[in-house]
């Protein structure tokens, strides 16, 4: 609402649908109190619908962004799995966690992706839901024709940090992220950098140099200040330690890049604490979420104004872009028509795409080097097959692939255990067919 | 010089160096005469060198452009085939014209591709030469680390036409083509756009317009007035037929488009006026070089001024975004990576790329369709085993190719006989080892 | 029936099934004849059936042969675009010819193969049917999971003729065809071979001599005396053209190869005889199937006795081998799983496959010659087009396919021309839905 | 040499060359007590020569098969990484013993390769060490056109595996493994079979259900009672247990299999023994290989006959149908062309393949299923980039891949701290510019 209110060059009707009906009544509210604000130039009419038909009807541009189930449902991915020593970090992308998750999640998609093809073919439409990789997916399994992509700011991150490296190295003062031109590739929150430059200048060199006199101690930056809890730390050492091993810059949080790795920052109940960031436990989210929900009551009733600070996505400017308003080169999540030539046709990759008026157009990030290839493809061939098999609502396949996932380092019975207890802890939320 | 002149960011040394010394000291004097000239402002000191090592040696930027051969050779390739019935408009792309100019050019990219590897590995080498798919595809062949692109001004031509349309359309004063957004995909000379929008708007549905209301009478751009001679008309009507059988507009100048189609447009010598443009004869080349060789010679002896109007290339726009200051999306030819999916790998296709700080990255075209592939791909198979049998020096595997090419639809003997006659008669330009 | 009753490993039913009830009868009491003959080992009993549903339901075997509408369909196929100079010798497979016999072959064949999927999907599928690729395509586009494959004795005649070369160069009795060890690869009546041995001696070499011996004069081969009519003679002589074009051997009859190349051999009305082979008159075609049906009738009768020697077919060594009994290695047409890489991936191709108890397994062939890609590419990827144009009914999408076909060197009005008058005259034979 | 002796369509000249001269000698003192026994019918002439120049000038078929250093280097292979808990069976393939013993295999086969190209370039190259996909890359990639492939026998025993299980469920005697009709797809010691059949009768449900019985317990084969030594025991748990997870049949010893998967059947000393397996200690190796020499030696004195039992390769086999004494389909190592489209081309991949006169076409073994790509891929891509990093002598590539095999699931620091030791214990043996 922030970044709609800001941008003078848009303007037109928000149709708000929660299968919470009283949540999207609350942001209608919420986004009606902007309407004649000092600093509000964006003009928009927020209006929440009883019914996903009337909010897609017709739509010309989609939003995505739900939690595929409650907080109960997330503590279960996230915790159960502890009991047999797996210790997730975030819990919502892949691993036993991520699998779950995307076990509500893709029903919800499929229908979504039904919908959309049904009641507004040509919209634009912008997932943000983890797991952001399978969720996409889903939209152009059921509707290959659907103009979708996901957008996640992790790669931002990296790029603020390539900044600060930036400014360390040139004896400037940090530059904006848009200004560290980096080449993008691999998938959601286990995406790669392999050319990063500022103004010409090669940052491989000096981002060496960074790895080197940090891998043991770890950089804090700025964000670690404003990080809302201790449980968002990321002193990037499992970045230094995969460039150290690798070569490449990997583009996401630490607490996420572990999570795709073999065991070497979570096999432990506090590696990730030696590692120096942390796991967040799902009651910590809950709380958040409830204090969340006050203060969108609060400003509702007046007590409190929305802050209109520009948010770190760019969901606004993309749309700017396809509106024919300036053109815009950033990394979001597509399908794979050839931009990573050695991960899977059709998968959802992450890499740079020129958006521009009436389109986007992925640019070719080129292929992934072989030993980085060997740890992103099982993945991303685990995820296609999760799709597959969760359309299917072939509960043998999912096993299959959930006991090969890195984070499931156990004997078939013990990941039979888990998967089974997962799955019966879970089945309120489960599709009834599965 | 004039694009170099009127840049102000850039600046530096051009050497300059032709197999013919005597042209690179006109083109140093020429180059000379503008320092200090009102409107001047890129500083450039020109300096002719005796030697291609002493032109490349340390480069930072490379810029090709020849004649394979002198006129004399391309007076062969063009009219000898005129004896066998086989009218060439431009006869230096495709054909046996092109294919003859290949024998000459191929040899010459081999020794700049091995010397730009020698002396400037990491120069930006752009080219500017005709056969274009096969000069620069020798170049990647020689040296494929090589960061070489090929420039051509075929679809710009084309982006006016649609400007013009658009005009027509929406009733506004023809916008520049750089607003007219396209999406092109192809091999030089035989490129093709599958989307076109000017500020939104598709403009398919008009060009089909346009193309029912001019296939039978042409359109004669305000192009035709400027045009050379009249052996440059063009007044598209190719361009509209091809429209009608396929749908995608192809994007060149009709003399160039005719040379790649079936038997529909070069069949016969009056084929070409009676589609509204003309082959162009050989002695009407020679006539201009000469002209402007004394037109040099008058700008040096300063008895006429070195026109500084914007070249209608892009190449200045190309390095100053490679420098890093600002982007640029705009078509090249670069060897295909995957931006036309249904081309073959490592041949050389056009499409649209980003040039920004130390990077060309081409976009994600997408395939051809299945009809206009089956046109295109023959073309481009024979291009890459010309490339291959020219630097094996591999006379049959060369008349295997030259046999099978549209405009020699003669039999075997008929093609033997006009090969070895173009052969013996182009002697004297052709590598010793063929 | 003649293989199958000298076949003593095999036994079953066979289910008669024609749009003409009348000629599956026919059929059926020729079967019935055949009990009791002697030399008859293997055990069938005929059975003519009423319905498509009855010969499919629960059949372990499908043997699709069918003529695609009557010969006054197949004469407006053939000599109607004579009006418009152009000559085809067959008129089944590529062409004017081949497109509207695919225009009433894919909708059959659409047809038989949702049958198929719905009555027996496990049963092995042999086609026979001309346009061999595109009826086989239709199969395999209809029901994936098909088991299709499609025969033709094209091939087995290129290997005669090159038993006959072999035993000219070896002084020996001409060795039967299943010595000649070939790499076949290509598109049916297109196919090609670039590896050709006997008891190991590559016959490359001798062909080379034979093809350079006889280029003028053509070879003709004892068949040619067994000719049916004077229509089918085939002296080779397009096949040793080809082969000193391009170096590789085209295997199929000169009739068909001359339908794919470009104007070389039928450019003109007398083509055909100048290199040595003819036109085949629907005209004969219609006497010839008179003439068989009274045969049929007096074998019925008991005054004529069925020839009981073996067919020039496989299909019934096939069988075998998929019921376990034996391996065997033949040509057969496949859709393309990479045997032929740079052939489009599901397209229908013939080369080598295994065949052996439950699956037949397609070698690898290999890619096409550049140059040889450049001939047959195109009609791979007009054939897939086709295949996809008229099962969406797409009008359009078939006009711009026969537009290009290189049988058609036809400017756009004309070809428009030629297409409107075929589709009136065909009609009532089209699908009412196109 | 039994297998030749046996053999009566083949006879010629064994050159014999060793590094070990002495060990050559013997081999030809050995092979010369056959001239004359009974049951020898094959004659050949066995003779050491001193170089390996003489050993391949002109040879028409090259066997390759070497101890890649001393057992002393390989027991620094099997047994330093146990310090760092890491617990090998083998040590031969992949893991830290794998890519040590690569690092001296593969420069061997870079001379041999050059060598091949140089001496014999047409010859038939069959290669037996191991690692069998590096060795048989290294061959492909210094020397494109080498005719060569891998055997390896460990199919075998999954096919006589299979024999027993179909002998169980159809109450005969268990077949001889030629008779299980298998589909082999994957890489070597980690092949899986996707289709089996006996006499047409599908084996898949039945061996599920003999996984199924006998998951716990493991199955005792008879090659058990034959077995060596208790290290090579196989009960075939690790098959079993891979079947339950994916539903394909794992083709190699559980030994093998086991060290390419995650940390599932070695994580601790003792796993291996719990699934009903055994590591192989070298010192057994050493004391093993002297018993052979000291039996080599009472072959040459008379004390004892060479066994002339039939060996349990096939390469003897494979020649004759090569040399046109029948065809062969069997399972071998080959470059990717293709066979398995999912896994990377040029790859050394085991599939099935076609033996005839003058050449060996391998089948279309078809893609992995997902989940098994997502295990088997891994190793291909790090096995390529070991290959390409060893050849370019690249120690930071090697570690690279070093430090992400699933069997070295340390911290970066404990993974250089091991591959810097085993790569001073194995200086001697490493080439000297790595």
């Amino acid at each position: 609402m922030g970044d709609l209110a800001a941008e003078p060059g848009l303007g037109g009707t928000v149709r708000l649908y929660d299968v919470d009906e009283e949540a999207a009544r609350a942001n209608q509210a919420v986004g009606r109190t902007l309407a004649g604000r000092k600093g509000v130039v964006g003009r928009w009419e927020y209006q929440a619908v009883p019914s996903l038909a009337q909010a897609l009807d017709g739509a010309d541009v989609v939003i995505l962004s739900i939690l595929p189930g409650p907080f109960e449902a997330m503590a279960i991915d996230v915790h159960t799995p502890e009991k047999w020593g797996i210790w997730q970090t975030v819990g919502d992308t892949v691993g036993p966690g991520g699998i779950m998750r995307a076990l509500r999640a893709i029903p919800a998609y499929q229908l979504l992706g039904r919908e959309i093809s049904r009641l507004c073919p040509q919209a634009w439409v912008v997932n943000y839901t983890n797991p952001m990789t399978v969720c996409t997916r889903t939209l152009s399994a059921v509707f290959p024709g659907i103009r979708a992509w996901g957008c996640c700011h992790e790669v931002f991150g990296t790029q603020e940090l390539l900044a600060e490296v930036a400014a360390q190295a040139f004896g400037v003062a940090p530059p904006p992220r848009q200004e560290i031109a980096v080449n993008v590739l691999g998938i959601n929150h286990f995406t790669w950098i392999n050319r990063a430059s500022w103004r010409g200048h090669d940052l491989f060199p000096v981002y060496r140099e960074f790895a080197l006199a940090h891998r043991d101690t770890g950089w804090k930056d700025k964000h670690q200040e404003q990080a809302p809890a201790p449980y968002f730390v990321c002193n990037h050492r499992v970045k230094f330690d995969l460039f150290l091993r690798y070569g490449w810059i990997a583009a996401a949080g630490d607490r996420h890049l572990a999570e795709f790795c073999p065991p070497w920052y979570l096999s432990e109940a506090r590696s990730a604490q030696d590692w120096g960031f942390d796991r967040t436990p799902v009651s910590w989210r809950m709380a958040d979420a409830a204090a969340k929900r006050e203060r969108s009551r609060r400003i509702i009733a007046g007590h409190e104004a929305l802050n209109l600070g520009p948010s770190s996505e760019e969901g606004v400017a993309q749309l700017k872009a396809l509106l024919g308003l300036g053109t815009l080169t950033t990394n979001v999540n597509l399908p794979n028509e050839g931009q990573v030539p050695n991960l899977p046709a059709g998968a959802i990759v992450e890499t740079n795409a020129c958006f521009r008026a009436t389109e986007i157009v992925p640019t070719l990030a080129g292929p992934l080097a072989d030993p980085i290839l060997a740890l992103v493809l099982p993945h991303a061939v685990r995820q296609e097959a999760l799709v597959k098999a969760v359309i299917a609502r072939d509960r043998d396949a999912v096993f299959s692939i959930f006991a090969s996932d890195p984070q499931v380092p156990l004997g078939l019975n013990h990941s039979r255990g888990l998967f089974d207890s997962m799955l019966k802890a879970l089945a309120p939320w489960l599709p009834t067919d599965f």
